[in-house]
């Protein structure tokens, strides 16, 4: 009998009070308005390494949300990804009080200079010793933008070109720069590191010029652990080179296939095997002891949603609730798009936004029905593992600790709690801590071609 | 009897193997090739706590010094300030485990946006709650500039322009972008943040474009307790708007006493009170039980001293060591400038370039000798505290903490330990968490002076 495909279990947080269950920060023994506090993480990250989880998977906007109604007020008054706060910054925090648990953290590659976010990173991968993943994002908001000196964002498929030179700047700086070898302390003849194995990059490219050589010497993983939240075709050709966890989503099982299968073809497209990209999910999973309890759950989840708040996320362009729900959309000017059939009303029309905004993947029951969900995803449609979606903090991790975690184990479909920290791409991958030899990244070791142009990638 | 004045105690730390004691790395027992693991921090933290320590402060640098010798080699192969992490991100950790150590933390204006930056800080005064300073720098090595895709520094004068523009933003985001009372948090009604009290800052400035709002409601302080290390004319125009807590030297202390002078009467120029700025000083204290014990210490630190990673830090741009010591100055093309006399050799300017790099405050001796070196310091030569040169590690920060913090504790001239936690500016200043009114920081709160230019400031 070969081996079950074990969950990759990360629960989904953002530095923010509300990041995607919007209005649930007012349910009864919520945590989430403690965010700014560092006891709110360390105590979050105990549970979740105590509890079985492989990492936290850090969402974040380096903007606000304004467009819908033209302005910052709804996400302010829903506490809608702002006020929100640095993530890198609670990874020391909860790497200090464990020894497991993973951590992907979002940045984005559109506004910042590679120098300093590729030491950030071995500073991070150094003091959780290999245990960093970095979710790499291009931004969207146009808010975003205008934070950093631009009149609009940089259209979509010139900022995957971007990230693409940027990668390969951080990929010198990571992979190439410094040997493993390089590193000597030694004492006797008084040498730290050995010079002849260090060098300047000196990368000069379209977009960006570095010269090193990176600060850091080499950490366990070197390069941290690539995610990627992506759906769109520049995406898909950028993961195909580069991501080695991709969080994807799609209308339907059949639509997150049909990326999957692209981006596997993409990667065997740059040398890599179809199988060094792992799928991961967003779940909406509630669980209860019974049925009843696991109703009364979503029912309570339910009632607190802010329809409000999904609005505002989803940059409607269009303020539906303004009008009467009885309203016929075909009298709401611009309301077309949102139409489904010639007699809807705004009514039904945001009944299917707020429905439309919940996950392929979602259960609600008992351990066992949702344990049963979990492999058919898993076996049926091919995932690798999930981003659990909080409702409630710290009850949602908690729950699923509790009550999903023993019935996973006992079906085998959990990585190992006992066994000895490892870095996160070992526990991800059951390989090496390092980037596999068949990934672009590793061409620069050694110092190789570093004078050669960024090899060009198809952005379809 | 007037209250005596209360030294500011700090260690001066780096998150890298060698910061300013070159050489030392190699003495028994000393931990510093450890700086890659967050225990050496965590440890460090709660030593420096427990031991009645106000504070760390952690220098940085984002590039190598490879000037010395036309190259990196020499700074590699003494670990001076390369492999080196990022200082924020031990920030976190070490507030994981304290309750009163305060951080300043070093950044540049001159190369990273002022947006993000400012989420970090504030996200480090919400995790700290409320211990953060920002050491203010605007670099220097020319390896950095390179770093970040420019061919060559920033020149000086031009950098502290620059940075004057860049605190400006800060000051938008920090003090005028949020309403104390914005964030409301209110369960029953649904609104966490009352979107009146939050604004775009719109900054359109000759070097920076930034739209807000800020991301993070307000922490304890808002803004960084503001440090500044400096002794330029430029760096003293700054001092006197901007620095809270000036960290400076000169030659000797009448020098140090003329540039005290000059910032303090900057400050007057600006509003401020001569009071308002606070100096500390670079310390060298050897303390034993007794002289013996100090003066042994004291010998093994000089042994163990490295010419060679002084005078790469010094990018010193002769290659002197290369001549043998007896060698007349006179004979070393472009050595003129380095000699004392016409007869001048190799070997004692040499020595001249070493001891010159010894502190001003330097005290080896008893605790009694080192408390009656201190209090010189404070009331004499009226500095209102020390950023402790580290020797060994921990050894430095432990004798400190055993020996002569009794001491001066007997003598009054410590902060209290057993108060309750406050912020860093409540603990430094004896008044409140936030920038005092007069201020220029916080002529925009609430919006105000959004639209105005930034105010000239002469930069001598």
């Amino acid at each position: 009998m070969s081996e079950k495909k074990r969950l990759i279990l990360n629960l989904f947080e953002m530095n923010t009070p509300s990041h995607i269950t919007h209005g649930l920060w007012r349910l009864d023994g919520n945590q989430r308005e403690r965010f700014n506090d560092i006891d709110y993480w360390i105590e979050l990250a105990q549970l979740l390494e105590g509890g079985g989880f492989d990492g936290i998977f850090l969402a974040d906007v380096v903007g606000t949300y304004d467009t819908f109604r033209g302005g910052p007020e709804t996400a302010l008054r829903e506490g809608m990804q702002i006020p929100s706060n640095d993530p890198l910054l609670l990874v020391p925090a909860m790497a200090a009080v464990t020894k497991r648990l993973g951590f992907g953290v979002t940045f984005s590659t559109t506004y910042e200079p590679p120098f300093a976010f590729a030491r950030r990173m071995s500073t991070l991968d150094h003091l959780t010793k290999g245990r960093i993943g970095w979710n790499i994002v291009t931004s969207y908001l146009p808010n975003a933008a205008k934070n950093f000196g631009l009149d609009n964002e940089v259209p979509h498929d010139q900022r995957y070109a971007i990230a693409d030179e940027y990668l390969h700047v951080l990929y010198k700086l990571w992979e190439g720069s410094w040997d493993d070898d390089a590193v000597l302390r030694d004492r006797e003849r008084g040498v730290y590191t050995d010079p002849s194995k260090v060098r300047y990059i000196d990368h000069v490219g379209e977009h960006f010029r570095v010269k090193g050589p990176h600060l850091a010497e080499p950490s366990l993983q070197r390069t941290p652990v690539l995610f990627q939240a992506t759906g769109s075709p520049a995406g898909i050709a950028f993961a195909g080179r580069h991501a080695e966890v991709v969080f994807t989503g799609g209308r339907s099982v059949a639509d997150f296939q049909k990326n999957a299968l692209a981006m596997r073809e993409g990667a065997i497209a740059q040398g890599r095997e179809g199988s060094d990209i792992k799928f991961i999910v967003q779940a909406g999973i509630v669980v209860g002891r019974t049925e009843e309890e696991a109703a009364d759950k979503w029912r309570r989840y339910r009632e607190h949603t802010s329809l409000e708040g999904i609005l505002a996320h989803m940059s409607l362009p269009i303020d539906l609730p303004a009008f009467p729900r009885d309203t016929p959309l075909r009298e709401v000017p611009g309301a077309e798009r949102f139409a489904a059939s010639e007699d809807d009303t705004v009514g039904s029309a945001l009944d299917r936004i707020v429905a439309g905004r919940e996950d392929r993947f979602f259960v609600a029951g008992t351990p066992k029905v949702v344990a049963d969900e979990i492999e058919l995803w898993l076996d049926e449609a091919g995932i690798d593992g999930i981003n659990l979606r909080q409702y409630h903090s710290f009850d949602t991790a908690r729950d699923f600790a509790d009550l999903v975690v023993p019935e996973l184990r006992r079906r085998g479909r959990l990585r190992d709690e006992d066994e000895a920290p490892q870095t996160l791409r070992e526990r991800l991958f059951d390989r090496g801590a390092r980037l596999p030899e068949n990934h672009i990244g590793t061409r620069y070791r050694g110092g190789a071609h570093f004078d050669e142009p960024v090899p060009t990638l198809a952005l379809v």
